[in-house]
């Protein structure tokens, strides 16, 4: 994931070829894929009031997810990403963070914080200059709570910018849950050896789920060790937002109560649904694909 | 297809699911599908100078197609039409249309007209009232320029409305080619049958491809006639743009010179293909799969 300003965005956009337009956003596909599981969730997240924005609200309230952070006025516009999918469903993206970059601690709902069982939120948001003050604002309420905060490395270059910083979070206990795939473990302890990372891992977060592509994931908590399958792919379409739906599998299954090997099967699930079609969120309704399976 | 006004517009979108944004217009569609193929294409169509207008013309750019019709200003918004799919991928549209109504005579590019060896049109052109009289001047351009005018009957109900007018455009020679599916066919004759049909729209119009489904399409000039087969589809996702892009690949080859039946297979895979995913526009180059089937 680039990131790149609003000249840039313009000009690559000039030059791409023709374009699907989803909703995305790393944790606002994760919300809304617990919805589609029939789980409850709610997004905190700033978009700008213009047409993307209310594309962006309307999917997500479609979806059954909470969403009522005040969009913001006369500022720059609704960020949006431009990926490209070579034919193998490999993705790079270029994200224009826009009015996100104005997301501060005011967003902060304090109710949905503390009645959350999980919060969950992006790495990527330690980018954006005011986000992280309401990342650790939420956090703080939710352990209050006697809730649970969990998050995503998102990328192995945001990794990159944030290492100690994200090192600090899960040793302190900021988080609880840390999810990865496995370029981004290693990106976090700058080691070629997967086993090495994952040995680190084990000791610095309470709880872990290290996903790897075909190879489906692992789940780490204390001295447990959880394999996880990938479900049977026919074709990769888009890998967009296959990280994004296994962490909502996961906490799906989590914040009903299941074992850990169901939760890693719930994410599988949803991963392996998504990036077989062009978009980030599943257009099928996973409680019923989950069903089906015979995992809920 | 239904059209719906602005009010009902808002109504329906609050009350839909996630949605997917494309590109679409059943033309522009056609347009984008030749463009694919490797042919030359030009379109003319009305968009307002707004976001969504803006999606359209960097859609249609990217793909090849040359677009220049003034974007409205200061008034009605750009069409869209708001799309239900089944999971046997069976569609219901609710179009509204937005600034699409004020396409006129004034749109009509002469050096366009005059150059293209076929102009195609939608029967869905009746609908707004400005825009026929766009047409009958590009026939007339086309016509006095010794090419070729072709038109889509569009939908059932549209050739219900304009029933008199289109027998009227074939019979005196305005359209040269015509475009129909069997539901569309059978309306314009109010007879169930299709044989019966068929024998009239020989008689009707100089040539004719009329689609049926799974059953693939028979192409009728004078005595002649040119069954064409259906492409195997392995799980039809949303039949949304078939019979666009069925017109594309027929008008790519002839365009190109290629028999009827060869016209008619090129119809055949563009079609197969589009209904195997979301959206009108395929998001494979059209050329590519075409040569690999042999048909280019």
């Amino acid at each position: 994931m680039n990131l790149i300003d609003a000249l840039r965005a313009e000009l690559l956009y000039e030059r791409m070829g023709p374009a699907v337009e989803t909703s995305g956003g790393s944790a606002g596909n994760t919300a809304a894929g617990v919805a589609s599981f029939g789980g409850r969730s709610a997004y905190f997240g700033k978009v700008a009031r213009d047409p993307l924005g209310r594309i962006f609200a309307h999917d997500i309230h479609a979806q059954g997810v909470a969403f009522d952070t005040e969009p913001l006025d006369g500022g720059a516009p609704t960020a949006r990403s431009m990926i490209f999918v070579t034919p193998d469903g490999e993705r790079s993206m270029n994200t224009y963070l826009g009015a996100c970059v104005e997301l501060g601690p005011d967003d902060v709902e304090d109710d949905k914080a503390a009645a959350a069982t999980v919060t969950y939120f992006e790495g990527y948001l330690w980018d954006p200059p005011r986000a992280k003050q309401a990342i650790l604002k939420t956090a703080e309420i939710a352990h209050a709570a006697g809730r649970e905060v969990a998050f995503t490395l998102s990328d192995p270059f945001c990794v990159d910018r944030y290492r100690e910083e994200f090192l600090h979070l899960m040793r302190t206990g900021v988080v609880d849950i840390a999810f990865a795939n496995e370029h981004e473990l290693k990106s976090l302890y700058q080691t070629g050896s997967f086993e090495a990372a994952l040995g680190q891992l084990r000791r610095d977060c309470r709880m872990a789920a290290v996903t790897q592509s075909e190879r489906g994931s692992i789940i780490v908590r204390g001295d447990e060790t959880v394999p996880v399958e990938a479900i049977p792919v026919v074709d990769v379409v888009d890998t967009t937002g296959a990280g994004d739906l296994y962490a909502a599998g996961f906490l799906h299954g989590y914040t009903q109560g299941l074992d850990l090997a169901r939760c890693g099967n719930l994410g599988s699930l949803a991963a392996g649904l998504v990036i077989q079609q062009v978009g980030p969120r599943p257009r099928q309704n996973l409680k019923a694909e989950a069903e089906q399976a015979g995992l809920l």
